[in-house]
């Protein structure tokens, strides 16, 4: 297993992640996301709303290098934020068909290769105390 | 001015971004991160608990090239993002004691380059209509 059972649990907890992946000239890209976790392969899926015509799924197609988070704010006072930072290799599947905005089921898929893991496994944990839990996975 | 008032007010609510940066290996990195906009510089500063021993900071310091997005989820139905992208270049900024943790006085300022914004000066748009605003700012 890649993810732990609180990390897995987190990720079902939130919305959208930020993927940030590489453009032509070097420069990074990074957008919101909406993502499930691939509980038979094992990756992270990320689809959209018009995916296989994005910068990003372009992005992916020409270097798949890709880092892309889920964090949230959980109190502000001791300032305390759980996040869960996924580094990989991802594969721009397309759709097969020839969709149309809404119906584009071409997804980006991120197969880890380190996790830094961050107040997730540590919610009794004093804020300035915490540490991450950083680790290679591929 | 490089954003406009509904940008500048959007970004005063909300109290993270994610930051991309660049890693050694020409891979990307992105980390959750608190910010301010800067009026006199009309950049965006980036701090944080140990920032100057940060990865992102070393990163930055070797190549400023960054991605930074603000974003959030306004309805899920109809599901609708706002998000705000702001490429451009960075400055690594150390504090200028030798500061420890909790107390490192060290940014990252963003001087933007080119913005994405989608969703912030549409907020009547339907979801499907809305398009985003790019340009370039520099």
């Amino acid at each position: 297993m890649t993810f732990s059972g609180p990390e897995l649990a987190y990720l079902g907890t939130q919305r959208l992640g930020r993927l940030a992946t590489v453009q032509s000239d070097g420069s990074p890209q990074v957008s919101p996301v909406g993502f499930s976790y691939n509980q038979e392969l094992d990756t992270i899926d990320i689809g959209g709303f018009n995916m296989s015509r994005s910068q990003k799924f372009r992005n992916v197609v020409r270097d798949g290098r890709v880092a892309f988070v889920v964090d949230d704010v959980v109190s502000t006072e001791p300032w305390r934020v759980r996040c869960l930072e996924i580094r990989g290799v991802a594969e721009a599947v397309p759709d097969e068909g020839n969709p149309e905005p809404g119906h584009d089921r071409s997804i980006i898929r991120i197969r880890p290769q380190r996790i830094i893991s961050f107040g997730i496994d540590q919610t009794d944990q004093e804020p300035h105390l915490m540490t991450p839990h950083n680790r290679n996975v591929a």
